[in-house]
């Protein structure tokens, strides 16, 4: 086999195949050996070589070499990395990939390419390492008709939200995260669920069968997440999380990504630190939710070659060759999702104000499961819980509340998820 | 295909494939049908009777059908069935069977078959139903050296457990449990940890590669948990669980099944009412936690389906086709198994009884964590946490304490499980 790039994933890819030789002859009935491993410079000083003579620069020395029959793409990048994945199905060799950002903007084109060739691309380290969630939604429940997906997908912010539940300030919490090795430099990335919504793109496509690009996913991050909503939250008993959802409702699709206040007794609710967990809604399991580590150079390793253990196990038989998009759904128009809410709204102390703030709701068709006032000297704070209503119609309530002249800053409203598998 | 069995997995199974036969084509290549189902009287009356024809009470017109490429045996018990699996699986037929006491009786002698007849013999729904944790092990987990499999795997144990914790007694939660449907009449196989026990040595034997029978594990069921003992676990911020462990400990096998007090925090806590939950860890992983409905017709009908499709996708490359078990690992001395115990010692409330008490935990080299004293008019509970030491040492120190002439009952001692994967 052959590997496109050799860093932390590929050399790690690499001695998790010759540590484990035996246990994949076993399972296999083949051996895997790395022959070669594109890489920029084959000179450059770097941790680890490989063995000698494995390190290229030459796509097409892996290209057309009839003896590799298996490559995993772990250089990351869209270019040239897209292109050079696109010839290797061509030419008939399965392909193995961590990449969530070339999934994302190429894979109608990079499935189109396997499955002319009869060759698999398979993706599950690109989504939580080593999590089997992919392989759960195409092997494990093709029967089941997943109507909803529900994830913790980003470790960076669910280890943040969970120190400011510990009484950190965004700000200390982003520090540790970044101290810690958990968020970047530039954390934009996770912070803004940029890096979540990839995910959930990637995790609705396969669990809906109908493509939805990064663009299709609403995304809202963490940024705006404060202090009062984890106390909040704490209230209510639940905590505050980042919450990927994606939908099926009446044969469209709605992807969201954003802060969530979670149920303390729902599975989400116990994922901790960097984990994460995606739970599965579906007809004939109710709900199974995978959790581990959503990130690690190891992790990410060991999926690429349990990836590459299936590919092996399944060559030949037509298993899993298509296209894992197979119909066009609609997406469901943003307001239409229902969903029950917290909204949090700051107004003057005033008689009648509770009273003009639930006839807005009233008006909107968005009814009041709780509510509760908090009073500190002149100006109050009004803590509300919605019965499961359109988001739209919500949105609409939120927008008369505001232009109320006792409101005094626009509402904030995080969506509750509590909802379990039937 | 055929099905030994038409009851309520069996006739699940055959809706399964018709609602969802597009979904099995697209993902296999292939169709699906049910021609053939074994029960004992094809007459009587029954609630689902399939296609006309498709029940019989003749193993051969199964067995020596060539257009029969795949059977799900669903009907259960151990005689007949054992001897029915074997001749098919002899005829060259692949079996996907839901029976753990099946698997934890004859294992060898049907994977010896299967192998032989160069077929394979899956089993999801044994363990857990339709929670993915077989394959997960066989296949996405094939190079993490998986050393410790915890399980809550006994959904009706985890619901009364759930009860006592809300204020209920161990009868009370027993009714309940029967009366949803949760516990049999006679409850004896759950609440005594021996269907629990059966699942361990599945996923044991699994995970370890090499065969577990059920008299290798060591069990102890939900009987003696006192109200008592729930509340002294949420003191110590952490609830009761009846859980599985199985370990790999320098080469050597403990596989256990009995109460223990899970750390708030460890994914087994949040696993609530009748669900399952197996949490695997390994080298290249830390740990992922799999958790969701572990019983159900459906739920098990989806698993057996779910294998059926991973056969289809499989045959003819030589995967999965050896007994898991391929070594032959010694059993763990069941006293060297490390782990930390909450022991509560009920004593007289005289002078010097707790240092007694503590010299004998050190005299057996057992070293106390933390140590709690309640009283109450004349008597007095010691609760005492200890520090991972070989069980052997904790039992050792149990008997001396229990001879001490203040000690007024046995001692009562429950694993503690925080431990996470690294």
């Amino acid at each position: 086999m052959a590997l496109l790039g050799y860093g932390t994933v590929g050399s790690a890819v690499d001695r998790l195949l010759q540590e484990n030789a035996e246990d994949i002859e076993r399972t296999t009935g083949h051996r895997l050996r790395v022959v070669r491993a594109l890489v920029r410079d084959p000179e450059k000083e770097r941790e680890h070589r490989g063995a000698p003579g494995v390190l290229t620069s030459d796509i097409s020395s892996i290209v057309h070499d009839p003896e590799i029959v298996l490559v995993a793409e772990v250089m990351g990048g869209v270019e040239p990395t897209g292109g050079y994945v696109l010839e290797l199905l061509r030419a008939g060799k399965p392909v193995v990939t961590a990449n969530k950002q070339l999934l994302a903007r190429r894979s109608a084109e990079l499935f189109a390419a396997a499955a002319a060739a009869g060759v698999q691309l398979r993706f599950e380290a690109s989504v939580c390492a080593a999590i089997p969630v992919i392989k759960a939604l195409r092997e494990s429940l093709v029967v089941t008709n997943v109507h909803r997906v529900l994830g913790i997908v980003n470790g960076t912010t669910n280890f943040m939200l969970g120190r400011m539940e510990g009484g950190a300030a965004y700000d200390e919490a982003l520090a540790d995260a970044q101290r810690l090795g958990y968020a970047e430099a530039d954390p934009t990335d996770d912070v803004s669920g940029a890096d979540a919504a990839a995910k959930m793109a990637i995790l609705a496509s396969v669990a809906f069968g109908s493509r939805v690009a990064l663009e299709d996913v609403a995304c809202e991050g963490i940024e705006h997440v404060r202090p009062e909503h984890v106390a909040a939250a704490r209230a209510l008993d639940a905590v505050v999380r980042l919450v990927g959802s994606a939908t099926l409702v009446d044969g469209a699709v709605d992807v969201r990504v954003g802060p969530a206040l979670v149920d303390r007794h729902h599975p989400l609710a116990a994922v901790e630190g960097p984990f994460n967990a995606v739970m599965l809604q579906g007809d004939a399991i109710r709900e199974i939710t995978l959790e581990g580590p959503g990130a690690g150079g190891l992790e990410t390793a060991s999926a690429v070659v349990a990836d590459m253990v299936s590919i092996l196990g399944t060559t030949g038989t037509g298993f899993l060759q298509g296209d894992p998009c197979w119909r066009e759904l609609p997406l469901l128009p943003p307001g239409d999702l229902p969903a029950p809410y917290y909204v949090r709204i700051a107004v003057q102390d005033r008689p009648g104000v509770l009273a003009r703030v639930a006839e807005r709701f009233a008006e909107h068709r968005v009814s009041i499961a709780r509510l509760g006032q908090q009073l500190t000297d002149g100006s109050a704070t009004l803590d509300v819980v919605t019965h499961t209503a359109p988001s739209g119609r919500l949105w609409g309530a939120l927008a008369a509340i505001e232009a109320l002249a006792e409101v005094q800053a626009p509402p904030t409203a995080l969506r509750v998820v509590s909802e379990r598998g039937v």
